[in-house]
């Protein structure tokens, strides 16, 4: 057995089952020790991006670490923007990268460059491999890491003679710890913050207890004191639909989030953040609620906030089970010209029960959430880093995490183009994807953010950079040469037809969807 | 005068008039100074990537630093792998990152990193920016850095109310140094050397002394004592073909490198660094010429290398032009099955005088360098820092700044994946680039490595991560999806007909070459 079977075997005894990977010749130990572990799924990616991102999403679906198998610090460089994103999401993710051997770096050869200072930035968890011996106990230690309420980026390194050289046969147990209860005082604090305030009083949700019981919770919650409940804007993973609490979601820019806080007299946060801008503009702000508000710690991030939610209900004295949720009509099918939100009707209209909705449509996708309240459940993964190009990533990961899930990535153009290598995975390993591009040729954030700096009549430059439309992209011809078949759809007509074909069909398939 | 205007005002008159950039809404204000700045041309990627590639690129020819505007801690995270293979050629780029403003950064929202950390690995100087009156400053304390012999990353990261504040009006002068020249002592030294060993003397040459002024130089100092002229495999800029000197290239694989190295009693050392091996293996070594070898430093890379070598000659009393180059005959042009050898020779038989060839071609390309001795004058560009991704967007950057000139971009189809989005911005600019893509459907490196590694029969895995077959790549496609008109070519008569064609209209263009 050599460091790179310990590896793999440690990985496999902990539970990981599949490793996204674009490997190289520092990584030649542990490709060998894959074919030697048929139980471990190697998933070959085009771009890192395409493997970290799909790791994301699989570690989202799955509750557990999926592997990124990278190659020396130009391949952890490429995936570091789909990492920043699941270090956002605060999910569970296995970086391997090899080094040259470690008698190689003196040298300073040309791929050499320094892993950690490039790991830090997204990772929890950091460690270089110093013998073969320990790359059990070190991998152990990544995943425990990795594990560890609420999950984070877990970076290994792994110089290539510390695989190729024998190590100790025996996989390294992993322990998971379980998420730590929430005190009775901190129940009843928020208990008696809220039961005086009413509407006055809001919790927000986020990280498991965005799941069907943490909902179910907080909907008791809001049904005994009336206080409001709200998720942030950009979500790891939130279950969604009629027949579940539909909770508030805080507006994207930071005056419309302002005024949809104003007021609020106390925010109970409950396994999420203080909500902030995503940006600061001249004369902003960075927090959302009013100062005048007071924040009441319920459950942080990495504490248990499904247990701390339903205790909370039962301190208000609410009844066991939620108030049934009225019925809620699902839109009509709209016809005509096609624009952002007859996309969002047509796909809340046909999207079927238990969907993945990838979202990453951005300035596109607002008016599908709105809509799709009304679709039967499905499950909604968010862009939580703000690092483009995670859409068609997650999406993959995500396939391969449930493989009896439609899965709708519903996909902005420009991001899109980040990681569009990720529709070969796609093809590649027969995932059950439906990939809706947003096609309006814009990079539309920034004529809106163009528009919001008070520039009105933006000069060429400008104009030039948040411009796709010369060449126009055609997402068909990508897709084709990249193994997925594809239809564009120029009208809602179209769309609704073309939609409905592919979610009856298995996967993949992209529609480009003109705006 | 914002911050934003001082810093491209700076830039501008510094000599930088190229911006390669994919901004978002924290570059907003140098969007704006942009547009107030129409001499600064503005150039969109479609990914950073292609942003810093193309600046890489871009300086190798220009001889000067292009501006690389890239959006916080991600977008710099997408331009690192590129950023790395310009940090191993020593060119001068200008890396400005935007970062939020200095105010909101306390509130950590989602798209915060630590952009030092992530800079520090590729750059050779890295800034944030404090205040807005800095910015000028700044900006030319960068460009200095970036400019300083022989070249350099250097990353400025500027916060969005640094960039939208006001700022003192006049750019800041950059002075520029030019290199050191060597002393005559160690020119002696180097002389004696080389005078008493004949072929058991080498040079290897590198960095500016590749161009024409060194390379004759070179060879004068081979005529006059018999020594060896070598250079490194992957060059920054080399200038070659008929008429040309030709030098010795070092091979790839170490164990050939050691061969070809074997009874060397001194190397010395121009503008190149120490020669190693590219990755160690078991058992192998990190250096490649013999340990017995003595080294003689004559001009490191940030030295006077050209006139080093001048003085060299004169030393050893070389006549003063380089002894005429005897005629090299062109390859005729092969027929029947496609392979990376006729390809190689169709090339080399068809390439116009003063071609940029951009080689990215790995495993397939190496015929070509053989065979193209014998075309005539044309320069090379190579994967300096071996971070795949490379070729396409270094041929953007080459293209814009040499109009005049036809730019070959000789690429791998796996390495192409990781970049093709420069492909629109070619379209976009309509820049003249002939693009090869050698379609072997493997990242065919990798099976070498596996092979070298001893794994004769690789498992499912192995195969399955070397393999690009299933679905199979379509070029045409992917080109065409991104503006750019493309066919393929299945035999040595259709490459050589479809090639010919390329040549003689203005790009771009591209021809999936199946091998």
């Amino acid at each position: 057995m050599t460091g790179a079977d310990s590896l793999i075997q440690t990985a496999l005894a902990a539970g990981v089952e599949v490793c996204f990977a674009n490997p190289g010749t520092t990584e030649m130990p542990l490709v060998a020790a894959l074919d030697r572990a048929p139980r471990m799924r190697a998933v070959l990616g085009l771009f890192e991006g395409v493997c970290t991102g799909a790791a994301d999403g699989y570690a989202r679906m799955a509750g557990r670490p999926a592997l990124a198998l990278l190659h020396l610090g130009p391949g952890l460089a490429n995936g570091l923007a789909n990492l920043h994103n699941a270090r956002r999401a605060a999910v569970p993710v296995l970086v391997v990268v090899g080094d040259h051997a470690s008698w190689h770096l003196a040298a300073d050869p040309p791929l050499a460059a320094d892993i950690v200072s490039l790991a830090n930035p997204v990772s929890g968890w950091v460690r270089p491999v110093r013998r073969a011996a320990d790359v059990a106990a070190d991998t152990a230690a990544a995943l425990e890491a990795a594990c560890a309420p609420p999950g984070r980026v877990a970076t290994l390194i792994v110089p290539a003679d510390c695989q190729w050289e024998p190590a100790p046969g025996a996989p390294v147990a992993v322990r998971v710890s379980a998420p730590a209860a929430v005190s009775g005082d901190r129940i009843d604090a928020a208990a008696r913050a809220l039961r005086a305030l009413g509407a006055g009083g809001a919790l927000l949700v986020g990280g498991a207890a965005l799941g069907v019981r943490g909902l179910r919770a907080a909907a008791r919650v809001r049904a005994a004191c009336g206080a409001r409940v709200l998720h942030d804007t950009f979500v790891t993973r939130l279950e969604r639909g009629a027949g579940l609490p539909d909770l508030e979601r805080v507006p994207y820019f930071p005056e419309q989030a302002v005024a949809a806080l104003v007021g609020l007299r106390a925010l109970v946060l409950c396994g999420a953040r203080e909500p902030v801008a995503f940006f600061g503009y001249p004369g902003g702000r960075s927090v959302l609620a009013p100062d005048s508000c007071e924040r009441i710690a319920l459950a942080a991030p990495e504490e248990d906030a499904v247990g701390a939610l339903e205790a909370l209900a039962d301190a208000l004295g609410a009844p066991a089970a939620p108030p049934a949720e009225s019925p809620r009509a699902r839109p009509a099918l709209p016809s005509g010209a096609l624009d952002g939100a007859k996309l969002g009707q047509i796909l809340a209209a046909l999207q079927p029960e238990g969907a993945i909705v990838v979202d990453e449509g951005l300035t596109s996708s607002a008016p599908w959430f709105t809509a799709s309240a009304a679709a039967p459940e499905h499950t909604v993964l968010a862009l939580t880093g703000g690092a483009i190009g995670q859409g068609l990533p997650c999406a993959a990961g995500a396939a391969l995490a449930c493989p009896g899930r439609k899965v709708i990535a519903l996909q902005a153009d420009g991001s899109g183009m980040y990681t569009l290598q990720a529709l070969w995975t796609m093809a590649r390993e027969g995932l059950d994807v439906v990939v809706v591009v947003c096609a309006n040729r814009s990079y539309r954030i920034l004529q809106i953010e163009l528009a919001r700096a008070g520039i009105a009549e933006p000069g060429p430059a400008a104009r030039a950079l948040a411009d796709l439309s010369h060449p126009e992209l055609d997402w068909t011809a990508l897709a084709r040469g990249l193994g997925v078949p594809a239809t564009r759809a120029a009208d809602a007509d179209a769309f609704a037809k073309e939609l409905a074909r592919a979610l009856a069909d298995p996967g993949p398939t992209l529609i480009e969807a003109l705006l």
